[in-house]
Formats: structure tokens, C-alpha cells, sequence
């Protein structure tokens, strides 16, 4: 039956190349490990650019155009799809052209905090976090997400506590990387009145909020009718759902009342970011919707694979089918694997998902697996890692092998 | 007799696109001004893509490579160049790839200084250290080039004094930006003296290095025997070129007793690179001499009609033609403009050079030109740069007039 749903006639943009194809790419993804080796851990997918995207940058090529980005019309692009996708109206203006999201983070925090200021981060935490906050001398403070039988859930009584304590700062990722979660509207003006209430910035990281699923709905921060709202700047990139993160371009959006400290951020941080980054982002945003709507296609199918394939081969993986992005957030605590069972399945199993614990201290047993590709691969991973444990006494699961 | 070398037959990369063509351009080049002002100023060549460097992209934009950047082998591909270019054979192992040349020295500062340490800076200098030294705490020490009769010098007795002083880094630019200076070996060796006495570590933005005219010699800082040249740190990038600009890729070249600072360059550094950029790179270092050759003699041309056209539109601008680059640093200061002569030429005369000022305090009454356009162009440029003082007294000039 899956083998059905997996071989099936379907041409989505997650099926387009073969593996042959994709081993001939050059990006970390594909380069990071030994070819025998399946990857599925980094935020890259198996898709073929969206044919406008495609177009425009051969035409940047052939133009030659590849000296140092401008903003052009990314901003007013981006501010289209927001009032179409989210009913947001940000000023197209008001924005700045930043490298990546990440880079715009940090931008941000270093205009609407000091050095020493303490920043809050949900937990498990998109892993460059953790690299870049301490590196500017902004403290991570770690607020964990509560797993319950129905998923992740906010904690807003821990996060009141950690304001109460003096934070400067929350940094947010709606839609959260890595367990999908998409934070519901009560939750979020429950979040802005805590931040206002207790002096916080709110910076949100929404570089997946173009990949949500239906029965989820994105509600972006800076929307918000409140004034942590008005003050929050938000983080926007074509990157994860046009598939363009080795491009580099992002832009730094800010609510209504933070248009003065986005203009703050010094021109020369823009010549981090790539032209042609620039150019697909705003072809994705402008036009790029079409094919946005083949890929969540595409990835719902996935999704729900992935959940019939783990619970027929690897019944005691924890999986709650994400409500946005195609990262799937795996809890095999109950494999017996260790903190980084990453490393097992990938030394064992030729497959590599993205360790757990690099998402911190609640990865520990956990591993991010990337959905975003052909249902055939999704179940040769999932196989892949069913072979790894074959024959191996499994904790919790009786010590009854798995036949791969 | 200009205008027949301005309109000639030399069908070389700088004459291969039209005005229009140009025009079309999404970089910041070409759309920070409007269309009716031509524009000179920042570091992007009017050139196609060399054709190996085409066909890779073309290639990876088909197979929707555009994921996380991985490092490949572009450290290869630049160790081949600099030894058949400089006789250098830097270690690839130890290379770690970096956004952009700018990125990897706020890398490597943050590596071999502390915060508050100082780092001596030769100015004119390129604009970025001015902002970004600052903000990552390290205090710029202005070691200004010394203007002679014969083009700009190093003044070791300042250099000495001002490493006898407390600094704890020496950012060198070889080639020098905006001067076109290529040090020589002499000066490089003793500056590696004076380092090694004092204890300065030396990073040097070599960003220029493939762009060097007959007559000049290029010597890779790390190549020096001399334990300061051990200990550098390099900033390579093809980047200026083969106008890579916004493809953002560059390496940290470490001396061989530099090899474990270059070596703690964070991982997610290269997150910040660009996947096109180290395609294109790679391609560049491993096959584009052909095309390098081609754009040299197109640029040595263009550098000598500078100096023609300067001498009849312009007789009271200083030019000294660049060792090296495509960028002319012009001394306008006879011409009455005040500090920032840019700002007139633009205003009035509808083209756009680089204002002196923003290379510190010795750019006052300069301007930086980019004659890496057509011979045509460049005289369209200085034609422009003429007429916008027809009529207008000149101070050293006797008020003669210019005519248009």
C-alpha cells in the first residue's frame, strides 16, 4: 500500500529528479556526506526552482548581473504576498534588505538591545541561534516548548517568568523550526501583552511562514493589534519555501512603530546580500505562488507518509505531523539510541537526519528529518533507518527486532 | 584621436553590452541612481560573465541547486591559481570558506583580536572597515598612505610608530583599494618586520590580487618568509575579478602557523556564503585566466585613456594610473568642489563616482572612478564630469573655463 502511495503517477515538484540528479548537486546537502549516504537533514529541497525564478535568474546571467544587490522591488513584492497570504499590509518602505534571516537577527538585536542583554529562544531552537546570540553577547535564555500528547505547545507561564526576569528580548520562530508548530492568534497576543507588559522587543523569525498547512493559520507577529505588535520587527525570506537559501537575501520588517529602528540598520549590512538571491525573492513572492501551491501539495502527501511509513516500520518514533515547513521533528527516545541517534542511523543506516541536540538541551533523543522530497526517498530513508536498528534489542520495544 | 580609440573595433568584455543593456541591471550599480546619471562608482564591471562561469550557473540553476553553500573545491581552485599566478601554494585543508572578503575579516578580527583591540588601517581606505570594524569593537588606527609626486607609499616610519602604540592587527589591502597600489616586496617584508616585532598580526584583503597590470607584481603576504607572513590571514575572493560581487564567496587563507585560528572559524560563517558564488568561484580560479587576460588588456587599455582624456577635459584632476584594480583614484581638489567632489560631478553633471570622504579623512577633494565599462563610456564619463564645470570658475585654473 505505501509502496503504492510512493511509486505513484504524481509529478509534483518534489518528484522531478531522479537521485542521480540530485548527487550531482554541489550544495551542502548533497556534499556533506559520502554518496551512499541518503541526506535528509538540512533545510534544502529536492525540487526543481519555480519556473519564473528559473527564468529571471538566466536572464541575470546572461545580463551579467551579478555585481552588488539592491533592494528593487523585493519589498513591495514581499508586502503583496503578505497581504494575500496573512491579510498583512507591512510598509514596503520601511524595509530593509538584509543577507539572510540570521543575519537579520542579528542586525536587529544589535539596534533594539545592548551588549549583555538576555534574549529568550523556545527550545528545541533553530541550531545557528546558538552560534550567533552569544557571539554578539546577547545570552540565550531557554524557554522550553512543552510537548503533550496533541504536539508542542507554548508555555506562557514560563515565558512570563523569564520576561519578569528581565529579558530584553524574545525571539520568536513562527512557524517554529524544528517542530512546525504554527502559534495560534490567543497564544500570540498572549505573547505581545507579556512582552508589553514587561518591556520585551519581540523579533520574529517567520522565514517559514509561506509553508503552512491547511487547517493551520499563520498569523504574523507585527499583525498583530497590540503594541509589542507595533514594535516587534519581523524576519521574511523566499528562502525555505522557493528553495533558495544558498542565494542569500532576506528583509527586516518592522511593525508600525519600529520603522525608526529598522532604518538604523547600516547600508553595508545589504552588501552581504546575493543579487540573484534578490531577484528570485522577488519573483517568488510576486509570482511564485502557483507553484507554492503544487509543493504544499506535494509535501502534505509527504507528510502524511511519513506517518504511515514511521508507524509500519519504526512504530516507537514519536511524530506529530507539523503544521507548517516539511521538517519533520522525530522523538526516538524510545529507540534506545542516545542523545544523538542522528549519528547511529547515519553511521548504521546510510541515512542522515540533523541531530537532535544540536537544537539544544530538548533534542537530547531527538532527530529533524527534511520530507522535502520524492515520496520514494522519504521511504527509502524511513527504510534506511528501520535497517539501522534491524537485529538491535530495542529499549521499550520488548527486544523484538525489526526486520528491514 | 579619443574618440577613434573610444570607438574602435576591440570587441573585449568591457565593450560587449550596450548602454541599454546595461541599464537592465538590478544592481545596486545600476539602479542606486537614476537612469539619466551613469554611473562609476561602485566596484562592478561592465562585463558578460566569463563563459565557463555562465555554463556553470546555467547548469546549476537547471538542477535547482540552490541549497546551503558547501565549500566544494574552490580551496583547491585557489591554491592552483595563486601558485601558477604568484608563486604561492597555500594549504586548501586549511582554507575555510567565508561570505564575502568584508565578512572573513570581521571573522578573522574576531579570531586574532580582542574586543577594544585596535588594528591599523592604511587610508584612503575601502569604505566597509569604517563601519565594521567598529561595530564588532575593534577601533580603527588611520595609517594614511603618503601622496608622492609618484603615486601613493607606505609610510613605514608611521606604521612603526603606530604598531609601537598598542595595535594589535595590521588590516592590510594588497592590491590597494582605492589607490590601485600593489606594496612591494621590499615594503611588504619590512612591514613584516616591524609585525613580527611588535606582535601584529596582519590580515590582507587580497580581493585585488588577480588584477594586476604589467609592470607591478603582486606578493601574497603569506608568502613572505618571515614569521609575520606565517601567521597572516588572507582574504582571497574572485569576486572583483570576474564581478562576482553579489554571488557572495571568499576564503580565509591561513599562513602556515595561522592554520588553527583560521581553523575555529564557526561552521555557520559559511552559512552566510552563497552557493552560485562558490560555483562560480571555483570556475573562475580553475578556468577563467583565459577570460582574466582578455579583461586585463581591455582594462590596461581603458586605464591609459583615462589618463588621456583626464589630461585634455580635466588637465587640474591628479590621476596616477593604478598598479592594479579598475579603480582611479582621482585628486580633484584643484578642481573647487570642496571635500566631497562626487556629490557636485552627480548633481551637475549626471554622473556617479565613489565621494572621496568615505574613504576617511585623506578622501576629502577625491572621488573614486570605475573604468571598468567601454572606452566610450569612460569618455561619456569624463565628458560629463567636464561639462558640469563649464562655466564655473576653478580655483588653480585661472577660472579658465572647461568647454563641454
Amino acid at each position: 500500500m505505501i509502496l503504492t502511495s510512493t511509486g505513484g503517477g504524481h509529478a509534483g515538484p518534489l518528484s522531478a529528479y531522479t537521485l542521480d540528479q540530485l548527487r550531482e548537486r554541489r550544495s551542502s546537502k548533497w556534499r556533506e556526506y559520502p554518496p551512499d549516504v541518503l541526506p535528509v537533514w538540512v533545510a534544502e529541497m529536492d525540487t526543481p526552482l519555480a519556473e519564473p525564478i528559473a527564468a529571471a535568474l538566466a536572464e541575470a546571467i546572461r545580463q551579467g548581473d551579478t555585481g552588488y544587490a539592491a533592494t528593487g522591488g523585493l519589498p513591495e513584492a514581499f508586502a503583496g504576498f503578505a497581504a494575500r497570504r496573512f491579510g498583512w499590509r507591512p510598509d514596503p518602505a520601511a524595509m530593509r534588505l538584509v543577507p539572510d534571516v540570521m543575519a537579520g537577527i542579528v542586525e536587529v538585536l544589535h539596534l533594539v538591545t545592548e551588549p549583555g542583554d538576555r534574549v529568550v529562544v523556545n527550545t528545541p531552537a533553530y541550531p545557528p541561534y546558538f552560534y550567533w546570540l552569544p557571539r554578539i553577547g546577547r545570552p540565550i535564555v531557554e524557554n522550553p516548548l512543552v510537548l503533550t500528547p496533541a504536539g508542542y505547545r507554548l508555555d506562557l507561564a514560563a515565558l512570563e517568568r523569564d520576561f519578569a526576569a528581565g529579558a530584553s528580548a524574545f525571539l520568536l520562530c513562527n512557524p517554529h523550526n524544528p517542530t512546525g508548530l504554527v502559534f495560534g492568534e490567543d497564544d500570540l497576543l498572549a505573547v505581545a501583552g507579556l512582552a508589553g507588559r514587561y518591556g520585551v522587543r519581540v523579533v520574529s523569525d517567520e522565514i517559514h511562514a509561506p509553508l503552512v498547512y491547511p487547517g493551520a493559520r499563520h498569523v504574523p507577529f507585527g499583525s498583530l493589534d497590540a503594541t509589542a505588535g507595533a514594535r516587534s520587527i519581523t524576519l521574511a525570506s523566499a528562502s525555505k519555501a522557493w528553495n533558495l537559501a544558498g542565494l542569500k537575501a532576506a528583509l527586516a520588517v518592522p511593525g508600525a512603530e519600529a520603522h525608526a529602528d529598522v532604518a538604523r540598520i547600516a547600508p553595508e549590512v545589504a552588501d552581504g546580500a546575493g543579487l540573484l538571491g534578490v531577484i528570485a525573492s522577488e519573483v517568488a513572492f510576486a509570482s511564485g505562488e502557483p507553484w507554492l501551491e503544487e509543493l504544499l501539495a506535494d509535501l502534505a502527501a509527504n507528510r502524511a507518509l511519513l506517518g504511515e511509513l514511521l508507524a509500519e516500520r519504526l512504530p516507537e518514533a514519536g511524530y506529530q505531523p507539523p503544521q507548517a515547513t516539511y521538517l519533520a521533528w522525530l522523538d526516538l527516545r524510545a529507540l534506545g539510541l542516545g542523545d544523538d541517534p542522528a549519528d547511529w542511523l547515519r553511521r548504521r543506516g546510510d541515512v542522515a537526519l540533523y541531530p537532535g541536540p544540536k537544537f539544544g538541551a530538548p533534542g537530547r533523543g531527538f532527530a529533524r528529518f527534511n520530507f522535502a522530497t520524492s515520496p520514494g526517498r522519504v521511504a527509502d530513508a524511513v527504510g534506511r533507518m528501520a535497517a539501522s536498528l534491524a537485529g538491535r534489542p530495542r529499549a521499550g520495544a520488548g527486544g523484538t527486532p525489526v526486520r528491514p
